[in-house]
């Protein structure tokens, strides 16, 4: 597939959306994006769950893909009666939602929705996958809408011309506060550390940036507070896989780091996203730890000699001391009044977390 | 060539020592190892001043490589008058030497050191390469020496089974190190964060880490924060390209961060070598960049997408309130008291640094 667009639309099409269609579940690689452009093909829901696991898709693309494997599970029931099609999605409900034990409980919000869609459907007799294939869609842009007033927030916090500092990759975050800067003629500078083990940073957050014309910059990992102190940055941000109600936020490896380093350099830091009631406490996330060989290379080229240990956890955990603000679309939180989030009453939060 | 032997000795004979031999100029090419172990034959000095600046040696490499290239240089004009060799060696003393602009004065230390030795072997009617080779050898015996005394020193501060977090190469001292915690029977655990981009910390201290026996593990250089809290150090130790006698250390880029982070985990930070009467102040330290493509691929697979910048200095600089000592020969000093070092008067300590 050629790659057409430069811009957020293409982003949105083709990079962040898993797509079930006729009976397969399409998901972008992004493990090698965007040296290739190269889609997994699932044709069953086990399939999904496994690429899941794999990382063949990240940051929000695993809830999508949940989304959408929950479709294909209704595709592969289909021919049964109603009531071993509900049996047969739940199971796949379940299954999908433990692809990474990190994300157990936001999984759960996504693939038990697509199974109430799906239940309507059956009830209104329409094709059970293409609804949940449209519920998915319908909440995605509910989430894209959302993630638009994050953007704005955080561009409120980033002075004319200045510098941010990202992590990992901020999915439909990235694009959409790039979006914001943009229309209010902000010509922001990106500076992305690499994001080891996967070089999320280097290869998804900055050739979004490169390609949405801003002036991009990649760093290794250990470069942060040098770049900091000799070039000098603005904010530091990033997103969240959960944000607790305690202002304890679980993200990608190596934010725990960035926070103490901009901490210590006197740089904000902000969270974009929106507290997770279904975590209460930090105390209760179990970290998930990834095959320790995998430290051990780089872009699959082997880096430490055999016999050598390696020691992979895929996420930390900053404490709120450190971070300045949550983002949310409701405005700018301080981490220690989460519980004020949700003084508008809206419960239905967690699934816009990007 | 086969490794033979899984000890100092190895790392000694054949990994530290680029070697001077009938007209040529073996270094150990490190940007490989240990995956292939491999030697950049130079023969001219030209050419190891190219093997210096294209970084085929780290650590204390250089200066050795340095030496030899002069004894290199000396084969090179040993049919010219006795006045055209020590103009030829006056030319090459000065190319080598400004091989890195970090570390042009120490350079100058070991290639005017081996010009003195020329011109002595000159009179005396010797053979000027074997001269030059033989006074950089009998130099190292005597680094290797000093260091041992380092290392004793070091080893006093690691507690019994206790882990220790390093940074890039430590050449000798780590070596060292190890065999006198060996030697006192402390079992100490070695974490290595990778060191991007060459990935010494992984291909270099690892190895010799491991292939010394110990319990070694190596993590991305995102992770030593989270490492620290969740799995415990005892000590952060690094070796220094140059100790400031301001107390400021210029070291392998990514130091400056784990120093950092180390004071806010309350983990001390000893970093190894000797103080340096050349450098007073680190202000007119002038930090070498590097291609700035560099950190746009790993173990030479490009990561970035095109157009994307990157950004490439070989050192950072660490303050000395973030340093809890500085461990020399003549024991432990303070970042703030380094003329202390030099009151039993020796003056000739620079070239000891490893």
């Amino acid at each position: 597939m050629e790659r057409q667009d430069k811009d957020l639309a293409f982003m949105l099409q083709y990079e962040n959306i898993a797509w079930y269609e006729n009976g397969e579940v399409k998901i972008l690689d992004r493990r090698i994006y965007p040296s290739e452009i190269s889609f997994v093909i699932c044709k069953t829901y086990t399939e999904v769950t496994r690429a899941i696991k794999d990382m063949v898709t990240q940051s929000a693309g695993p809830f999508t893909a949940a989304a959408m494997g929950m479709a294909l599970a209704a595709w592969e029931c289909r021919n049964l009666g109603k009531k071993d099609q509900i049996d047969f999605l739940e199971k796949a409900s379940e299954n999908i939602s433990h692809a990474r034990p990190t994300t157990i409980k936001r999984m759960q919000l996504i693939t038990e929705g697509c199974l109430e869609a799906a239940k309507l459907a059956l009830e209104a007799g329409i094709p059970v996958p293409e609804a949940i294939r449209d519920h998915a869609v319908n909440n995605n842009n509910i989430r894209y809408a959302k993630v638009g007033k994050i953007a704005e927030y955080l561009v409120d916090m980033i002075p004319d011309k200045g510098t941010i500092m990202t992590q990992c990759f901020g999915e439909t975050i990235v694009g959409q506060m790039l979006r914001a800067a943009r229309e209010r003629g902000n010509r922001i500078k990106v500076v992305c550390p690499e994001t080891r083990p996967y070089f999320q940073g280097a290869r998804l957050t900055a050739t979004v940036a490169h390609d949405m014309g801003f002036d991009t910059t990649v760093i290794t990992d250990n470069m942060p507070a040098w770049y900091m102190e000799r070039e000098g940055v603005d904010v530091f941000t990033c997103a969240a896989d959960a944000i607790c109600m305690d202002g304890y936020v679980v993200n990608k490896i190596g934010t725990y780091q960035l926070a103490i380093v901009a901490k210590y350099m006197k740089i904000p830091m902000f969270v974009t996203g929106a507290p997770d009631k279904g975590h209460q406490v930090h105390d209760t996330i179990k970290i998930e730890m990834r095959d320790p060989e995998f430290p051990l290379q780089a872009m699959g080229v082997r880096t430490a000699d055999q016999g050598v240990k390696g020691w992979y956890p895929s996420f930390d955990i900053t404490p709120p001391h450190l971070i300045s603000g949550i983002v949310t679309d409701r405005g700018i939180f301080s981490p220690y009044d989460l519980n004020r989030y949700f003084e508008s009453g809206d419960l239905g939060m967690y699934e816009m977390v990007v």
